[in-house]
């Protein structure tokens, strides 16, 4: 066909092709479209939990998620998988929860593939430990309520861990259903909680689940007294005021963890309110989901898939962050790394006001003819304090999935610890100039 | 030429025609390339201040200047170009600027063409007042410069401003040099606080004078005792903690702004530290211009200008936020707020903290046989916690230059003060719980 084309003509079209080549190049390095990878099922069976046997059909999920054994340090400095004492570097833990198990033990987090284990050897649990307390450890869960339903709460935690299945740990069946690959959530009281907010879970878009599958278990929760079911305190909203306020108020609800024994207050543990920290964060609120960043996509020989090493971005931040972020993985370490370095700051800082408070209180207690409203002002003082601490402290982000938020309980924290020692001294008698 | 062609040939040019019309139509929406827009010069005397001589040439960046004397509450709550006191708010700023004239009046700002008028009308100027503050005041800085260099400091302020010429507020000629309309900075203590951080402002891209020609004026000052000569305290970088750092250990140099009658600390006053708070928060690092936010690009009749109405982004978030952040408008209002929201509480409380500071160390001061080294800990705490919330208080942003740093310098304000009444009732011999 060509060969009977004249010298212009011939031009015209060599033209054309020259500058489809160089718009197509163009459209190619600024990504206007790619193929999305599609997902071949394989033949896993319902209750089925090793990870070996998913990653027979799904190999490059599987090599990443065997990462999840890894143990090292972060390389922001905070976190990490090493099973460390954060006493070690916050000796304020020890004070600020004396008289309950994470004044015991209160290590780093491992990776998920740890969690059965991990569990069976911290001092925190006992022959009396609830079993709702295997809840956010195994996909064994479905079962145990499908079977249970809450009564599984109550059962010892130590029976449970014994008839908990091999390769029981945080795996592909707690995300994924086995027949359809499709991303689902297992943890009733997620979907409790999500539905007293209204959010029917099974209506969630796939972007939706990518977050929901980790928010199953990266919450706040606690047991309600006597049934030991699991309740996330989401019903008056997911910033740490509105979830204190539910704790505050909720008729007949729960009121505490445990009395502190040295100033009698009665406190809360605040557990990873990783979700929450991030729902009303910029991140959150942007639609990024908590897999866009620590589950990013790959490729390798050309397959495009989900990383499935639950990590910290800053291990690969390109992939992580680079999506959205073009500054480079130098430029948005740094921004991380500020960021962090100014909670970590404030949070240390709002930890040691704590513990200087739960003493102090101690102290105005012992006085002859303590004024006894003032001091359970000042139980009430140190209570929410220490909430707004332990909100920063325990959430496994170091300020990052919300960092104005983060920052802001943090001053709150250290404000309301001082106010708990005036109130402590003015209970004892002695005025403050 | 065309005619001679079978109908396959024409066929595929007429589909390569098709693909070129749809890649040239996808890169004109995605932005990839636009035409610069050009400036026709027009004819400006050097030394002519009045804007709307240079309004006949650039009518559309003249009508957008105008509005700088529009008197309106800000849209988020906080700044405004309103003359009302700030002490209305902050009734705090009565007690922790008490002695100097910030106690006096202290206003919130209003637009660039209100500068002289304002400083002749403010109480905080009297006959005494040297002329170096007319400095950030005036396009006629680069004359008096050029007569008398730093000698125009010690002049009377109120000498100076009758010799100012009639339209001598800031206005084009303070940021444009008139032959040419490139951007230039004027102010020489700007020009030398970065040639000592080793930075040559002639040299300076002109994404960098988008902000350079803003930072002549809107940073952190103080006047050299003895010569009055205009300092930015930069030497040892742009952290609240390095500008402290400077005033603290400078040999021979700036101790102190005035002494707090009650606590007799030397204070310092933080003056606008906009350029530095930006410098180090994520817009600066990302390299976003002042102007890019404040002086966004804008179009009226196809033409493509800069808006010389340097006012809040949330008065038009699409053409200043929304170049880069796709979000929409309501969306990133909502963030501007809860980041503003979030600072303004913190600084509020740090500022009462820091008053009670004031008020603990004059009562520790009257008591016998004070500690008076103990007293000397807690008038420098008062004084760097002091410090510390003003760097957030006075500058123009709530926090939303650099959120993280806003929020973590406000915790330390807030810790700091604590601290410095704790060693006042140390110092009189009260030892607290």
């Amino acid at each position: 066909m060509l060969n009977s084309l004249n010298k212009m003509q011939k031009a015209l079209i060599a033209l054309l092709c020259g500058l489809l080549l160089f718009f197509g190049f163009v459209i190619l390095r600024t990504g206007v479209s790619r193929p999305a990878s599609t997902v071949k099922l394989g033949k896993v069976a319902a209750g089925e939990y090793d990870p070996a046997v998913w990653g027979q059909y799904y190999p490059l999920q599987y090599a990443s998620f065997q990462k999840n054994s890894e143990m090292a340090p972060s390389p922001g400095g905070f976190g990490g998988s090493l099973k460390t004492q954060n006493s070690e570097r916050q000796p304020e833990i020890l004070a600020n929860f004396k008289g309950m198990p994470f004044s015991i033990d209160y290590t780093e987090d491992r990776g998920h593939v740890f969690t059965l284990e991990d569990l069976k050897e911290t001092k925190r649990v006992n022959d009396k430990s609830p079993g709702a307390c295997i809840s956010c450890k195994t996909p064994y869960i479905e079962k145990l309520f499908q079977e249970k339903g809450w009564s599984y709460g109550k059962v010892p935690l130590r029976e449970l861990l014994a008839q908990t299945p091999e390769h029981g740990y945080i795996s592909c069946a707690n995300c994924h259903d086995p027949a359809t690959m499709d991303l689902r959530v297992i943890q009733p009281a997620f979907i409790e909680a999500q539905q007293r907010r209204g959010i029917d879970v099974t209506k969630a878009t796939r972007e939706e689940m990518r977050t929901y599958v980790c928010a199953q278990c990266h919450v706040e929760y606690h047991f309600e007294p006597g049934t030991s079911r699991v309740v996330f305190p989401w019903d008056k909203g997911l910033k740490p005021e509105q979830m204190y306020e539910m704790y505050a108020t909720k008729p007949g609800g729960f009121a505490q963890d445990w009395q502190h024994p040295d100033s009698k207050a009665a406190m809360l543990k605040v557990q990873h309110p990783e979700f929450e920290t991030w729902a009303t964060g910029v991140h959150g609120q942007a639609g990024v989901s908590c897999a866009d960043c620590h589950m990013p996509y790959m490729r390798q020989d050309g397959q495009k898939y989900t990383s499935h090493w639950m990590t910290s971005p800053l291990k690969h931040l390109d992939a992580s962050c680079g999506t959205c972020h073009t500054q480079g993985a130098a430029w948005l370490e740094e921004r991380v790394k500020t960021i962090q370095n100014h909670t970590w700051q404030l949070q240390h800082s709002a930890g040691l006001v704590v513990s200087k408070a739960h003493e102090a209180i101690k102290k105005a207690a012992a006085v002859p003819n303590v004024d006894q409203a003032e001091l359970a002002q000042a139980r009430e003082l140190v209570r929410k304090a220490q909430w707004y601490w332990d909100f920063v402290a325990a959430e496994n982000g170091m300020g990052f999935h919300n960092p104005d938020q983060a920052l802001h309980t943090c001053g709150q924290a250290i404000d309301l610890g001082y106010k708990a020692i005036e109130s402590a001294n003015k209970a004892a008698g002695i005025e403050l100039f």
